[in-house]
């Protein structure tokens, strides 16, 4: 896996303008009015995420640089989405009500952003903003992702189950379970001050500084839970069992009557899914996808077996690296295929982001970034469950083994699906 | 004033087409994002105005007719508003989430419904369907009213207050304030079953029966409160001293915040209103507008009078036949001027709607129309107050003396102002 | 019907020493526990409505006497109900954290306030302390229902169903139907300015001033609607028909899951209901009792009749004057019978408030009393409905036929029964 | 410090009665009113604690019992707080509306149960009886601190701001700040399976397994942050800065106005707290107490320094022996003092819990008691934080290095405060 990593002025302005146009590409199927859609407080409209990551090199990079005519001034408090030394921030839940400016003028406004950024870059860019493309780039590409868990959200709250895009589903690779045996020790987990800089592999900073954890001796499941299994859990009563769950999981369960995975429906008999294809039977040898840390913690639970930490996961890893990995967005679009995972054995990385029963906290020694990049990352270390791994909604070049990606454990709505460990 | 009241099936194709066209008219300027906002639970995004006015023909008219194809069966349920003898709705407040069909496809939807109506018209149809016909205008009318109101609020939200169409505005015409004095006695109130039928003045249900009312003797004044009359009460401290309100009104000025009519907001010592033609100082000579029950009331007492009833109201208009009326919205587009009210003391009718202290009930006797259609009125005849009178979002043709308007008493986005009566 | 009206200050004694006795006989059987309970926002503890009702006096009579020592002087603040004018309040939903003064300190407190408002009555007291301690007393008595309904809510949300006070019930009544006929024509209703003085029958000042209204001819029953008469209501599907529902009622019942009457719950088949003096089977012949507003107009609509106006009821009782009352809290004190409506045929007044279609509103020409006590009545006015009658937690010296009860149409925990119209 | 760990039978009788006695002393300012208030869903009123206390008895060892008598069966429901495996409960949100039985009948009920466990006790009782009696003390020891916490949170809302007992306050010890220097390394943490059973101390499940963790070096300071840093905090404008406050913890204080710890107020440019023995100055060297983990956070933060984790602070601790402890509840009551921190330097243990950054996780191999017990700790552990140390609400016998408190990260009304790390 090559993560995006440039050496040259030039290799970053090709990256630049590949990631832009992939954004572009998985819009392309949207309406103006599918692109206003906030179906709840946590999602945002496509329109507003097309704006926002045009936002995030304006404001960090362009606006910097002396002579910089500013595209529209009103757009600094219209697309900040948290950064408080920037000022005040248009309330995230109105996002959905804000039809100007209009989606061609976003796109006008894009232009006109990668235009001025190009530039930048060809004319030779200090290190500094060169790294800070690269962090724009990788922020560009996790709002890819919020893109299609956004959108198929939305998409599904409209009765006639509206398809995203016609493709044909991946094939599937269910195989016997084996398990990842890693023995005690101390091991080296995030990455080291020498890695991460401008002439290596790109990371956020909630991955440093590289420090030694203890781990006891334990198994990590080699294949992704499936749909099969989990509807075992569902079957024998696993949402009707306190004794499976955490407090909170089970009052969430209660409160929102929960009895299966987000976008699975009965009918007659038979399990759907809301994908971003249509609605399909579910397959039972598809990874389960679309649960929350609560659901993944209880399967984990009546299965006999646990989440792993974070630090489990990263270092079996680092240990199984011979197998391929899982699903990319940036492949399933080259290949045309589906945006919806369908292989469970591929390897740690991709298909569906994992739960870990980490809580998202910061490792010894964290520093944020320096002035408002610093609330990247640093200010949600709360009340948040790391995953890892990455999705079918990620693009290869973003993941990596030391990826942190964290939610609320009442989550999702994310393709998040579950890996068991034992011992 | 000449209401929709036609005598011919050629009349009636007539007007058909006529308050269809406005329809569109007033939407001409919205994009298809600016039809898709839904800024309240209350309002309703234009897209499902343009939809649902077309569903209401479609269902109470083209559907019961032999051989009627509908344009697509899902409309049932999204586009029905609330008649629960049609079966279950699409959840109201979730109106703004759904992106398809989408603006074009709801115009074809239009289009269609209109050929087979007019189809059906232009050959002959029975009383009882011109009848539906009728009703299925006005209906329209009501929501060309909405379309208005709902995007005025729903611009409103987004900080570059966009302008929904630039134009003048009407001229002012305050004058001295006179009262229509009114003596005591037996009046006959609402509409009578000789009237409001086939060949008559249309009405609906709840203007019916007329019945007899006593009335001590009132006066009603001859102007609407002014915006500077009302800054008079804002600045004595109206909004900061509970002995001017209803309770219920004092506990909403807290919970909300309020300190001035809706739109309106103090910068740099003076009073601007934003209008569906943009953001502009406010008149002291125009009436008072978007001000709930709660705040009508207060200023009646505030300023030593109180409302009228809405017997009061009617019997005097009736009295007062002489004077012209005020501003309409047929008459505003056809001048080409901003749809914001600027005259009080035209007459009684236009301009804005005024508040009256009644409670919103039934009449002696009334009846519901049969079968699904009965939905139409009766069932929200709870913790509403009438209005009367109409406002420049009203059309002429829609409007009469009898006409019962109604919202709840913390309503602020209809155009809404105040007339006050005294003993 | 004797009201309570008293020619002499010693007869004004003799009924504040009765007034005030009965309200501690009805909290005889309560423990310091039981009067701190407030069960919802709605309700207050009992011993609150201790304390709130010798604040009355303290402080509209006592407190304007010269040399007058406070009993304490935090208790302005934390017993004051909702007088603006005489400052902040204590927020209501709290009034259940409150443990200090303790009931026995609140006793102390009754009784010096006793004391004192007996030995200004002894000395001959001004017309108008008269009349200010002839309003407390009346206060006093709306407090009384208030402590029985209140308690009985607070008792009932005990999983123990702990009974108030074991005693047997009243006899029944039921007869045959019959209806009160009433022709067209002006009536007077409410209480002439010469009337509730000094010298006559006390009223609140919302039954001023006497007026006339037109009324077409109709019929009131003669007798309430029984529990018989609702359960075929709900055995025929009412909570489940929308189309006899007001569209808030229907979205009320939805929301909180009614399908019979506050206390009722049906155990084996049997339908049972929580009373004063413990759960018994519902008897058939009993009023109905324990419906909202919106129950009562669902019950009347589905029965094909309809909820009388307050107007209506008030003149068909003037005009019923021959038959005997219904049960009042003072007799079944007296007689040591439960607190609960069993007869449904002894006239308009008694056993349960009826439900009517009016809106709570101001007479034409209302003037609330002036100061502090203005705020006792006309503030009110909005969104609620007028109940008539008086019910067995009414003195029959605090009822009459003019009397005005209002609450919100979703209430259902007063002693609220059905009594129809029709024509 | 020695723990609540007995040989003998009657070693194990004789700390039954202590603990049990000692509940009684905490409570006997309170009046029966007093016993009764809830004054917000996470408090419950004192009579709940004196039940639910002899319900953990009774329920998991009496009733185990051949031939044992309930003292009333209705009880299981209506005091089991959160154990699904022995039946549904009642709301705990309503805890506060249950008046009866009243507290003189919960007393007996305590007699009764403590009758029988003592004859249960002085006849031999097995080892696993005995195990659960120790928990069921320990379990009565962390009640204690809730009903000082609770009854404390809930006089507060009593705007006479009641005295739960008037004592004199410890003296203030504030020397110079110094570390506890701990160099890097693996360090067992936890208590280990030997450990914690019949024959040696107490210990929850959730301090097992004792496990080893590596930390990088680091000092943690001796002494606990005071009121006088607070203020410099709050003086510098520590509450109006995002930049110190992870993001919800932003959130939390706009949504709640915090401006400075719970129970704090200004008064006349002087800041007083309110505390079980009455409203008094904020002494500057006491320790900083009624603090959320959110204000814990950015206290450190704003200081230059961090919060430590859990592992941290129990390693830091055991090196640390040789200083005499802080306050508890046990000594407070024998030396009457008043229950409120003044010490911040007499050793990691007492006057205040402090919050560590670690969340609240099970231990690498955690395994809960088994049945309906294994509720106990486990299934809480999400979105909570760790705090360690006990404090003035603490009985010493009840707390150790290894002990592990949690609460949500919002929590102020537990006697919480803050002790700051650094690299």
């Amino acid at each position: 896996m090559a993560g995006l990593s440039e050496s040259t002025g030039q290799d970053l302005a090709d990256s630049y303008e590949s990631v832009r146009q992939l954004t572009l590409r998985l819009t392309r199927s949207l309406s103006p009015e599918d692109c206003m859609i906030q179906s709840m407080d946590d999602a945002s409209p496509v329109r507003w995420h097309l704006a926002h990551t045009t936002w995030f090199f304006e404001t960090f990079i362009l606006k910097e640089q002396p002579g910089y005519q500013e595209f529209n001034e009103q757009f600094a408090y219209l697309f900040n989405s948290y950064y408080n030394s920037l000022g005040s921030q248009f309330p995230r839940p109105q996002r959905g009500t804000i039809s100007r400016p209009g989606l061609s003028e976003i796109l006008k406004y894009r232009d006109y952003v990668d235009q001025q950024l190009l530039t930048t870059l060809e004319s030779g860019a200090s290190e500094s903003v060169q790294s800070l493309v690269r962090l724009g780039l990788h922020h560009e590409q996790q709002h890819q992702e919020l893109i299609l868990t956004d959108i198929k959200h939305a998409l599904a709250t409209n009765p006639l189950l509206p398809v995203f895009e016609s493709a044909p589903f991946g094939s599937d690779d269910k195989g016997p379970n084996d398990w990842i045996e890693v023995p005690a020790g101390q091991y080296a987990v995030g990455v080291s001050d020498s890695g991460g800089g401008l002439q290596s592999e790109f990371c956020f900073d909630n991955e440093r500084p590289q420090h030694t954890v203890y781990l006891d001796r334990f198994s990590l499941s080699d294949q992704l839970v499936t749909c099969g299994e989990y509807m075992e859990f569902i079957e024998s009563g696993g949402y009707e069992q306190p004794e499976h769950w955490l407090s909170l999981g089970w009052a969430t369960v209660q409160e929102k009557n929960w009895s299966a995975p987000l976008y699975w429906k009965r009918e007659e008999g038979q399990w759907k899914t809301f994908t971003l294809a249509g609605l399909v039977p579910v397959h039972p040898d598809w990874p389960v996808c679309h649960v929350s840390y609560f659901e993944a913690d209880a399967f984990a639970r009546w299965s006999g077996h646990r989440l792993p930490t974070e630090f489990e996961w990263e270092v079996a890893c680092g240990q199984h690296p011979g197998i391929s990995n899982g699903q990319f967005v940036d492949e399933l679009i080259a290949e045309e295929q589906a945006i919806h995972p369908t292989l469970v054995s591929g390897g740690l990385l991709g298909s569906v982001w994992q739960w870990t029963s980490s809580s998202y906290q910061a490792y010894p020694g964290f520093r944020p970034n320096e002035g408002a990049i610093g609330e990247y990352n640093g200010k949600f270390m709360c009340n948040q469950y790391v995953l890892r791994g990455g999705s079918v909604a990620t693009s290869q070049s973003h993941i990596r083994s030391t990826y942190r990606n964290f939610f609320p454990a009442s989550t999702r709505w994310q393709f998040a699906g579950i890996r068991v460990a034992r011992m």
